[in-house]
């Protein structure tokens, strides 16, 4: 089949790469659309150690098991089901785990992929194919919600305008919070303002302090800066992982005595009503979709700065401007 | 008067340092013995850029108010009473604070102190005079369990042996959780096995993930190892304030979904209360007790690796020994 593969010499197309064989549990599923995300970006950049074919947001049309014609999209942990953590109802946290396209299992750039089961869910019709390749951020979004208490009017700061910042802004506002964002791409921040969003160009510092800030700068000093931003007992919220590391001296969390929750993987079910109810604002993040034979420029594009959600099409060549 | 000054030089002895004058709501504090602490050790590598006369772990007599004549502790935080922190019940955050030997008012490594009458507490007769200066890092300890929910039997890791982290292990253990406790020294380790818990050398990896890790070592690197030792979803308790920087990863925090706790000063009363009543061993800790005028022979002391905790009596020459 065709596939993009990330090799000690970058991401590579490849036409011949072998068909994907379901394990136990497994059903492989016929990619539709595949999105690039920063976290692929980094798998590149030497994040995890990764070989082999990346992609974890992504839709396509189950060619076996329930769900068998319908088109679908999966959470990306594939957990054991049998450890502690499994019987906590926390798989994503599965020590035996592998990760969809980040952790020793092969992704969703590529014609096919095997995905457990019990990972599926239906897309709904309301949501177009295309679009169900933000399930996966949307879920992380909600994520946030799960971890820390929302509480109507809680003062919140989005820390970077990027595509997982869009999704964090919107279920963050749907759940009750006032919302503002901090970015450094006016072009971004204005995507952000249509919705209704108060922004802040980054380098300004209006000495206000938030309740909570979402790190998700994806870069290294993104989790510094959240930390001057939140008010004394507040809450930094971290969603930024990067392959590089970070020169910086913890004392303001302690004598601020700030929280900070690490943020992962989120639930589909959320994120998924959210969707298909239209209560959340994607496509205008869609910049371009390439067809994976021109997957090593899509990479190219999705590194540029300031670039939007960069989708890879199994089916053939589109085009589409943001 | 006599005090212990921290100058662009370090620190120094002075026999003529103005008298300080109370402010309005302060009293004079005579102080009886006073600790050096790693936060002082740190303020004289150039923490918090403090200068004056440091010292915040301390026992007097009270020259004034409602308490005149009687024994007293002191809270550190010196707060303005109108702001919304402190509306809100949070004095120790409040932006307007001044913190005794520690930012913008002198503390009590000298024979007299000023504070505000708000922060005294009197020491119960149970409590001898010297073993009233643990009543502030006991109150430290005590944080902990206002900040984090305790569960009986939660699996905890105390990281670091120093005197903190001797405290903090019996709060811990006080408060229903089982403990063990890493560090780096045989000798300190024997004190905690003394007391019937299980140690660990620094260095050793027994693979062992803990519910809580709390980072008590005093070093910018205990961030990064108690991350490394606490299991996804846990919670790291950071404890740790130094004037170094740290050259951090956080990804593990993400991936894992870890919680980091800064957590600095804490309630006064269950910490008196459990000094009274004997259920906290301390006096072990005492290293030596250094007359005033000896103060900077004190601080080299205190500095050594390893060292116990040295005190200050105002009173003139004591000597005990470990």
């Amino acid at each position: 089949m065709r596939a993009l593969v990330l090799t000690d010499q970058g991401i590579e197309y490849r036409a011949d790469y072998p068909d994907p064989e379901p394990g136990p549990g497994e059903v492989r599923i016929r990619v539709l659309f595949a999105g690039i995300c920063d976290t692929d970006l980094q798998l590149a950049a030497g994040y995890m150690g990764f070989r082999g074919v990346p992609g974890h947001e992504f839709v396509g049309v189950a060619e076996g098991g329930p769900l068998q014609g319908k088109t679908v999209v999966s959470e990306i942990n594939c957990a054991c089901g049998r450890c502690a953590y499994c019987a906590r109802g926390w798989p994503n946290h599965c020590p035996h785990r592998s990760v969809l396209g980040i952790l020793n299992h092969d992704g969703a750039f590529a014609d096919y992929i095997c995905v457990p089961q019990v990972n599926l869910h239906a897309l709904p019709d309301e949501i177009p194919a295309e679009l169900g390749v933000f399930v996966e951020p949307l879920a992380a979004a909600f994520e946030i919600g799960g971890q820390i208490d929302i509480q109507p009017g809680i003062r919140t700061l989005v820390l970077g305008d990027g595509k997982l910042g869009y999704l964090i802004a919107q279920v963050l506002r749907l759940q009750g919070a006032e919302v503002t964002v901090l970015g450094r791409h006016p072009h971004k921040l204005a995507r952000f303002q249509a919705l209704g969003f108060p922004t802040q160009p980054a380098g300004t510092d209006s000495g206000e302090l938030f309740d909570v800030v979402v790190d998700c700068t994806g870069s290294p000093t993104g989790l510094a800066e959240a930390v001057q931003r939140v008010r004394p007992r507040g809450t930094v919220v971290l969603k930024t992982t990067t392959a590089q590391s970070l020169d910086w001296n913890p004392a303001p969390v302690v004598i601020n005595e700030i929280t900070i929750v690490g943020s992962r993987c989120g639930p589909f079910r959320p994120a998924i009503a959210a969707l298909a109810s239209g209560q959340i604002e994607v496509r205008s993040l869609i910049e371009q979709v390439f067809p994976l034979e021109q997957g090593v420029q899509a990479f190219t594009a999705a590194a540029r700065t300031g670039a939007g959600k960069i989708l890879l099409a199994m089916g053939g060549s589109h085009s589409t401007s943001a």
